[in-house]
């Protein structure tokens, strides 16, 4: 069960409004690697931890904190949020000269065009559990297998396109609270691919194997083919790369080969009248 | 620019019909680690790619096999569907003795009831782009972000949940032919699982660090939170990870605290009056 | 079954041309309290309902007026988008002063980016079954439960939501078309938030409860956790609320107390191997 | 900020396995207005509060509750999905005579095409952020408006759908284990919907009116048509409601009138020959 | 604006419940090409079509039909689903033979595994904007282009579809209501496919061409690779198809050709240093 | 299986860069009618064939062509993305004249509204598999059916809708690469319309009939309303069309008349008390 603390886990004060950045800062609430992505995916996976303990707690901390950081970046694009020019009464006198130019158009007008219209319409200047694009997020982002090794990959995969984001849209404003923030979520995000690498290397320590799972018997796996990259693009750059030539990481050579047909043209059975499917030979007159 | 063979790029001819089995091989066309999924990733991955071209080729010869893996699976799917009992003539007679036992229900009706619909109702016996529980599958699950560190974490987790997901179907038949196709699948993810790993490798040593995105610079980060791990969830257990106590992979010494906030209790200002928000005080008499 | 008559609900003829305000009045149509919402889920709940004829009846009278409500705001959709510069020869010559200072950008440009790009590449100037952000309507915004009180309920809370929505986009526009067609939704929401408020009321008294189904026989129910606010949220703000010290709707008195768990740590038992789970065990060396 | 605690809100230990419970009880962790759906529904609304700290307060509290549910929840799921006939050798031997009698079909077989086939595949026996049939949840089901009554109607409609569906539930299993669960969501809802009821009446006084946005001047709106009941469907049973013939609970006497056209028929105007519309007149010969 | 009538447009009464077809029909509901599909898809046309109000009154002909065929298969959906045994006192004694043979397994309980479980928990017993697989129907299933000889094709398409749909539902059940009720629709299909296969000739012969939009400048269009087909699959069975040896329907002959690159292998340049990307030669040591 | 070539199959370089354009070229990608859809369309529809090769090859052929578009186009977009001013120091220094008459605006500032914010956070400059408003493809959008005259009604559709589009994105640019990348779409989408036409003809021929599937037995079909035009629309425009006075396209003379109700009034069975749905005479007092 779950206690919530009012400060926030950092500040989430701007210097001033940016309607802009509220919309743009919402990749990182509900977008495909956003907070809720993270968030959940660390705690169904630790809910769903079979005996670990360890790792369950690690899993447990680590979706917890994130919960915090929905929080603190809701409380950020609420506050960018408060100018929002979404009203004509709000945005005030037209200025007569730009306006001529541009064809009557207020520039105010303008700079209404690049918000997110829900933020003014649906949520009423609050953060929403949407992208940057406005696309809600979905379930369909996050993964829990009950293998921790498969889903420490997929953690650490998650911070590194996450941390990647918060890298760019630090570039993206000049507003000083509003780096502020994202310097302690790139800091958050250094710790979190430090564990889950860490984590990585652990296991697969312990389970004596990189290929995940571990646990697959090699007479289920046709071996003459698990350590070839077939060339299917024309070129042969990819067989320049130096490690190409080495040695795999599980301890085998890697090979190189032109991508063939292992198997045979296939040709299907008719469907059953009851289908109405086209059946055959209705192609040759 | 792309061609086709006809022929498959392995078997995927089964024993005998089995639509149980072909619902459940869906997961891996349609679901969110199936061939779809790593076929469109490393495809966007490729055509994305700025100037790596070795990298590219890698990227574009690993995607172009995915797609030949959606069409064997496809055959598979097909095959297994050929007789399913979807219409009341081919159910046949329906037997007295245990028809009367189950309430009038006919054992073949109850057999029908664990297919996929769809597969007699909307495809007419073909396979579909949907999961093992008949959603569709979006491109939400996909990511090329131009960073190929992060895009090959992206690849490994993909590469580790689908060979899973394999390992678990080869374990949920005893059709030597579906075994076989399988076979070919954990030999193809142990091979591309091994292939991003050693990209890792040498992208982490190219760029001479293992935090991504690499080229953030230190004054961009409140580095005093980039090793603590905070404990936001009751109990230590997380600190007696053997891991937690070294260094972590990034050269920095790992610490350990007790999760607290940074920042402030937020309060925020109360919306204009065009937003018919709440208006402050109402809550109070 | 379904008639229709050309004429409009009522008057959907703005002053003018107006794409953003277009793209703006699509939350009103597929958004998630949009008209399609409440069109298909008042039909929904009345062709679901099962023996209360006058009930029955008002849904579809309610249900059947609000597709009138999606004609008429499409209309006015289709006529605000008559005149957006699409092309490149409706946009006329470029003004050479702002278009340097503007670094060669067309300030007709500027007003294209406004629009919601499928306005043009997709409907051609129509309507669209999307939200103001572009998001598709879908179906599972709306419930039909067969319990008209908890669907009343539902039905009050779309009509909330959706005259507030409106409310807003009639600060967005001077247009006085536009205003007028919205004094009328502003007018039916206030009908229909009066009808469903009617309708909860009477359901309550013929069901002789507020606590929806009122058909839970008191034995099934942990009665001593049914009137207590637990405090999750650090402070007490919420127990100075007035009525949290009063007597529930329900006719019992509110408790209340610190959260705390009732439940016990819970450790799960392995998966079998089969699954390929990590086992128990491996976090500890 | 959030801190987690081990133990669970309630107990959720089940009598014994029982993976097409577990498949049903997904509907209240993912489904539309399943323990995912309240809890980013109240904090989303908590975190957007502008001034009003009671509320907030309350919001936070009931929502860091409702992580809990998804936790509790999720945990029972896990459980019940501990013997499921995943594999085939789980699944033991053939029974003879009633696999002759079902045309070869083992009755483990059958019982395997009741599960959720993504709790072997994807999740490992684990609980997913999916609704019964395995649709994945998604931001579109919640509202978080700003306008606090709007919101609580909301929270209201959404407890006692989710009431309605814990009782269905009920009924459903004799698994007492389950139900004790289950005894005290029926209880934990029955609080929530008294205190949504109590909290909307609460501002109903406060802001002197029951029509949401209460803030909307008169002259928006088109009074004319606010308190009448437009017959839209065949039939007058609706008029026969008593309350049909009363005040409304704005205090305005309700009207009854057959429904009909206020507005013109529309005629659109011609698009631009650069959109490849089709041109007025060519329907005619 | 629109009426409803309380009677049908056709039978919908099955001879008795049978909750599996329930499933099933729900495809012609919310389904790709189910109902709502048509409904919208139509009228959506007909709101946006400009000045041809011959065929925008015969898409709102149609489209309000379809809204009558919502309600008549929710209407047999809701009467399938009356003696779903979804709960445990209605699914009577376990029969203690066939039980112990099951291991258990109540054959009732193998019935209710066919459900749709959100028939039960969600909806109780009505039918649901939703496919036979549960998937919420969405607005990205239809389209309105503005271009009547476009949309036609995609109206013959979605009855083409429709009808195939019902085709194959009509074998997959005895029940002599339900087939009748089926045998409206594919009659309904049956016109529907008639007349937009006329509408579609008429608008051919009007507009003076087959190509859609027959708008489009010659010199707009790459004619070189207007008439040829280039073969891209290995094997050139399709150059044996008669026609593509004849004249094309816009009255150019076909080609055949093998399929070839006509653009040159791009190498993009790198990103600006503030996206974080990974930099060119970072593959080459 | 497949094979990728690095040439593109057209030229793919804008004259210079224009992030605008990016965002609506993404149509044709991920939308839709865009090349994702086209190309999973055509493959499914090939791997699903039975047994009519020559069909099954055209398919193959154009499906694998498709493939090399979805490249083709992406390749482009990441050219037009290249300068895009995602960046404070990108943007350069403010005009001080402008700026002060926007409010502080920049107007590189009003530049950046108008992209698809994920083309930087998400891609780092690279294509996505989203539309123009940046919703993410999803499998919902295609369709194979196993009847080939039903998906050649739906491919032909496709590539009208497609050439519609690329039509209109054609006058939505002066650049002269992207016209001449355009020009080889519209080209092929030419060719692909003329052979969906030749095809459906060619299969009409074959099977005897227009109306799909042509296999359904005369009996199956209440045939007193197969041809005739309801009129559920006020007014008779529908019948002054042409051809509704003539002979249907299967041969059987087309009908007209008023739209009636054919089935009953419904009244349906109250539920099992089970289920807690409202019971019948609870809205009579």
């Amino acid at each position: 069960m779950f206690f919530n603390k009012k400060e926030l886990a950092y500040n989430a004060i701007p210097d001033k409004p940016d309607p802009i950045m509220a919309k743009h800062l919402q990749e990182i609430i509900g977008g495909q690697f956003g907070e809720m992505s993270v968030a959940m995916q660390y705690l169904f996976q630790g809910w769903n931890t079979r005996g670990n303990e360890k790792y369950k707690d690690l899993l447990m901390d680590t979706g917890t904190e994130e919960l915090g950081h929905i929080e603190m970046i809701a409380t950020m694009v609420a506050r960018l949020l408060e100018d929002a020019p979404v009203t004509e009464q709000e945005k005030g006198a037209s200025h007569p000269v730009i306006g001529a130019i541009m064809g009557g158009q207020d520039p105010k007008d303008v700079l209404v065009q690049g918000l997110n219209p829900q933020h003014a319409i649906v949520s009423g200047l609050g953060a929403m559990p949407v992208s940057s694009v406005g696309v809600p997020w979905n379930a369909g982002y996050i993964v829990a297998s009950g293998n921790l090794l498969a889903d420490m990959r997929a953690n650490l995969n998650a911070e590194s396109q996450g941390r990647l984001q918060v890298a760019r849209l630090y570039s993206m404003t000049e507003d000083k609270g509003v780096k502020d923030m994202l310097s302690f979520l790139l800091a958050r995000d250094t710790m979190h691919q430090n564990q889950w690498i860490a984590a990585i290397k652990d296991l697969e320590e312990k389970e004596g194997g990189v290929v995940c799972p571990t646990t697959v018997p090699p007479e289920w796996e046709a071996t003459e083919h698990s350590h070839t990259l077939y060339n299917h693009s024309e070129g042969e750059d990819s067989a320049a790369l130096d490690w190409v030539k080495g040695i795999a990481p599980d301890g085998h050579p890697f090979n190189y080969a032109q991508g063939k047909a292992f198997g045979e043209k296939p040709i299907l059975s008719p469907a059953p009248p009851s289908l109405h499917n086209t059946l055959p030979g209705q192609d040759m007159k």
